[in-house]
């Protein structure tokens, strides 16, 4: 195995055991300690990768993104859509993912930029009912940072009952219900007629990019 | 003050350190040691009203009660609305229920049962949503039980985003803007054009309850 893969995959484990550490003890109890007991790697392979706990939590939380199976669409309000069922699949089975969302909302998780991600999330939704909006998709009185932020704070919420209720089982079906609430409210008729909200979409979009191969593709394997 | 006075006042302020400190520490974290010095009480007079952590747990989350404030109102819709904006102006002036609705929420609160105040709350969106639907209020697709689970779930979700990004100074606005993108998708036009919908119906609706006066006002107080 060359250097660099190497020092890719330890990488790759430190941020696993990371990421199993916060989610076992919570942000603020978890001790370096333990993660390097867990990833069973030096302190010296630690700190080459990560200067602090902070350090591992934003790689942690890096873990949210999943451009690669969230794809330009024809209704551009389909792409709303997509990030929301493909990060529910993703939540349902995959542990570093499920971490990172449970970091980016522990109430005790201090010294982490708890706002960052809120507004990441918002202005990614913001950008696709721009493009939504310009293509004459959102009804008139629609008001589309309104909607970003709404949207943010629901999925946070159905993220929540849906762990509490079944431990992610019932994720993808809470999330379509949602959609199917939200978007006779935003969505003209013609855009509405054409969107796909079944709860099975996001596996089958998270299948289809992992089956196209290529980079940023590792973090999506389920 | 009578003796039964005297004993009503030390268990609320037991429960209303243990809700602080449970705030603070996180549940998992929290110990009765702490709660008596928050409380300034004997172990005795905190082992009177309540025989552990997490009979101090159940006693916070019972002050998410507030029927006193929500009543019966001509259009059936109009109490969901309701119960949510009264609930969204307690939380943003009431550390008590703060704490309440946090250790719902909170994700290391083990021993906790935190499927019920899910369940609890879904129930009685539920009861009312089938009361809308018997008053022909409800458009004829909506699934009562799954629309009664989503503002649960979108609640949770809007207290949390608010909490992080202006420490619950705009949830009302934030719930209004969800009631306004669920309403037109689940209402009939005649129910939808008698809705109030405005950010500011939550404290008036306290406001109200508090002149009224009567049985369990006190914990409306903000």
């Amino acid at each position: 195995m060359a250097k660099q893969d190497r020092a890719v995959r330890t990488r790759r484990r430190i941020t696993e055991a990371a990421a199993e550490v916060f989610e076992r003890e919570g942000y603020q109890a978890a001790t370096i300690t333990e993660i390097l007991r867990t990833a069973g790697v030096t302190k010296g392979a630690l700190y080459f990768h990560f200067q602090s706990k902070e350090d591992l939590a934003q790689a942690v939380l890096h873990e949210q993104r999943q451009e690669e199976a969230v794809r330009p669409q024809e209704v551009r309000l389909q792409e709303l859509v997509d990030g929301g069922l493909v990060l529910a699949h993703r939540l349902a089975g995959q542990p570093l993912v499920r971490a990172s969302i449970r970091l980016t909302l522990d109430p005790y998780a201090q010294g982490v930029d708890r706002r960052a991600p809120f507004r990441q999330w918002t202005e990614r939704n913001l950008k696709v009912l721009l493009a939504a909006e310009a293509a004459g998709e959102l009804l008139p009185h629609v008001d589309p940072a309104a909607t970003a932020e709404l949207c943010v704070a629901s999925f946070a919420g159905l993220q929540f009952m849906s762990q509490v209720m079944s431990d992610y089982g019932d994720l993808s079906e809470r999330l379509s219900v949602f959609q199917h609430h939200l978007m006779p409210s935003i969505a003209t008729p013609y855009a509405l007629a054409h969107l796909d909200l079944s709860p099975e979409r996001g596996r089958r979009l998270v299948a289809e990019a992992v089956d196209r191969g290529g980079e940023g593709i590792e973090g999506l394997r389920v």
